[in-house]
């Protein structure tokens, strides 16, 4: 099978997105056996002028959804950004999920040169389908998903590279 | 243009190694304002069980030089793992970027089903080359960028979502 806009995406996000509840378990696991609240996590920081944790997972789950969505020509859910607990962003994750599984690849598919228009605060950016994914999806993704993970182990919980990569996959 | 297994990797290889770079720039810039030796950055760590600022670039240089020899099936050249200040760590990403640069798109186009070795302290672990990029060396890739980016960050280096993503590319 040759590689494919939908497969070169879809299973990237849905791994890395579902990763983070096994990661989200953790944190609750280790905050029980410190006994702190983990809603303590939530506005944690790498640095003063960095978004905190709950922001990470957000943005995470938003830079994925509006790829699919982008991409196919699809509307996208629209989330509160209101999550006050890791419950909470469990749920988001779940639900960020079950949209990606629900768009079809024949519909993503072929997305390569399409033109993708992204609303920025400072006036909206073009970029063909592949660049998209390329260098602003999967960057962006993955920077979340990363500091959010880093974030955890800053701040104690026992995480290592197999939460970070999931299970093997062949 | 079809989205390629060569398409899909070596650009965002090259563009966030190179951004890296950039980074460094500040990182020294930002020495020599407060006055500090730049090499304190090297052994910086997140956690105290995490790999320091040196090992982050070290690790995301050789992720990204191993998938594309293993995806075209030519050696890797061989680093020595001895940089010790932010002009050697540019120039192993220099090294690495040139190296990626060198390998011809054909070499690397098709390997989607292509069974990768991959060797590990506990055993080889096998992966089909679409899978061992997507899920294996991206991940990784960004991982230790993204943590090499959050270490300066911490460390007050004044970057952004620009230096990270690099300049827009269309």
């Amino acid at each position: 099978m040759s590689i494919t806009m939908s497969s070169a995406s879809v299973p990237v996000f849905v791994r890395m997105l579902s990763n983070i509840s096994g990661w989200l378990d953790k944190a609750d696991a280790h905050a029980a056996a410190k006994k702190f609240d983990p809603s303590v996590y939530l506005g944690t920081r790498l640095a003063p002028d960095m978004l905190n944790f709950t922001k990470q997972i957000q943005i995470a789950c938003d830079t994925a959804k509006f790829c699919v969505a982008r991409l196919a020509g699809v509307d996208a859910p629209k989330f509160d950004d209101a999550e006050s607990s890791l419950a909470e962003l469990r749920a988001r994750i779940d639900a960020t999920v079950a949209y990606l599984k629900s768009v079809p690849a024949a519909q993503i598919d072929g997305s390569e040169d399409k033109e993708i228009t992204i609303p920025r605060r400072d006036g909206s950016m073009v970029m063909k389908g592949e660049a998209y994914l390329k260098h602003f999806v999967l960057p962006n993704l993955f920077f979340h998903v990363t500091t959010a993970y880093a974030l955890l182990r800053h701040n104690g919980v026992e995480l290592g590279k197999m939460d970070y990569l999931g299970a093997p996959k062949t």
